[in-house]
């Protein structure tokens, strides 16, 4: 199994409650009462069990847009996933469009950062908003999505959180998004 | 099932005779008879048969390096596989380091073509070599190999694909290769 892999497990249990599930474009997913979320496969179980509702999987991989100097500049600003403070979060899965995917990798740089800016719209963001990417176009299996990015944030940063989406979702970068499910969450205090 | 996906299965079946494996850097892999190439996971019995003595598996994707001016030169020269005249083949699993993974897209991008010249290399042998690249880090399972590439070619043009190779393995990038196994293959003629 790769070390790499998250499963991201919509059902009954687990230790997020999910708030909403909305479309922004294209299909949206079932509703689902919490979220689990597991490092590797996930428990087979309740990947088949009819309480679950979706299981969307994917890898966390080397960096494919961000330079060296945008690198260090991420890394000294962002926050870890996971702090005491961090008890909303957000999952969004996207998938982008086959005219995305065909342009060679110059051409998706060019569009991604130097016209949407979307490494530096990020970066305004840091730290209160921590996030972690997943890759699913290239597993074995047909997955629905592209990208999943798990995100998580004070509940007082939520409205920060929406101004960065809304930011993101205005550029030309967006247009190559044919869909994307915007999943809110909230950890389930222990009892 | 992922539509781009592609299993290598080595063992006592295929349409290719294995004429030889022999590591370049690190680990073998035993010998096998006969290549099985499925597109898809191919088949679970052969997979997990006594007669399998390695199982590889990768993915075609969206190109990595290539610019738009490298990708037009590329398209206008290169043949597809499966030509009647290619009867040779090389099958060449390779993984990079750590260390290759750990850098950014630019720095990635320089070492592989502005310093090892990766592309102009490949460039040079173009029809005469075709090839297919698949992508094995990302898939859930943890796979030997980052990368697949399969190469076919007329038997008089096997000196041209050693001499290109001889020119990749000569580049800095290839310093970031920590496994490399090399297997030959000659088409099984229907008898």
């Amino acid at each position: 199994m790769n070390s790499r892999l998250f499963s991201f497990c919509g059902g009954l249990t687990g230790d997020w409650m999910v708030t909403s599930i909305r479309a922004i474009c294209g299909e949206t997913l079932p509703d689902a009462e919490r979220l689990h979320i597991h490092q590797g496969l996930g428990n087979a179980h309740e990947a088949l069990s009819s309480d679950t509702k979706w299981f969307l999987r994917g890898v966390t991989s080397n960096d494919r847009y961000v330079t060296r100097p945008e690198k260090e500049l991420l890394v000294a600003r962002q926050a870890p996933l996971g702090r005491a403070t961090a008890t909303h979060a957000a999952l969004i899965p996207i998938r982008k469009s086959a005219a995305w995917w065909a342009m060679t990798q110059d051409e998706r740089r060019a569009l991604f950062e130097e016209e949407s800016h979307h490494i530096k719209i990020g970066m305004d963001y840091l730290p209160a908003i921590a996030r972690r990417l997943h890759h699913c176009r290239d597993l074995e299996s047909k997955e629905p999505f592209d990208f999943l990015t798990f995100f998580d944030f004070a509940p007082g940063d939520e409205p920060l959180f929406d101004r960065m989406l809304e930011k993101l979702r205005s550029t030309r970068e967006w247009s190559f998004v044919d869909r994307e499910v915007d999943i809110r969450l909230k950890k389930v205090t222990p009892t």
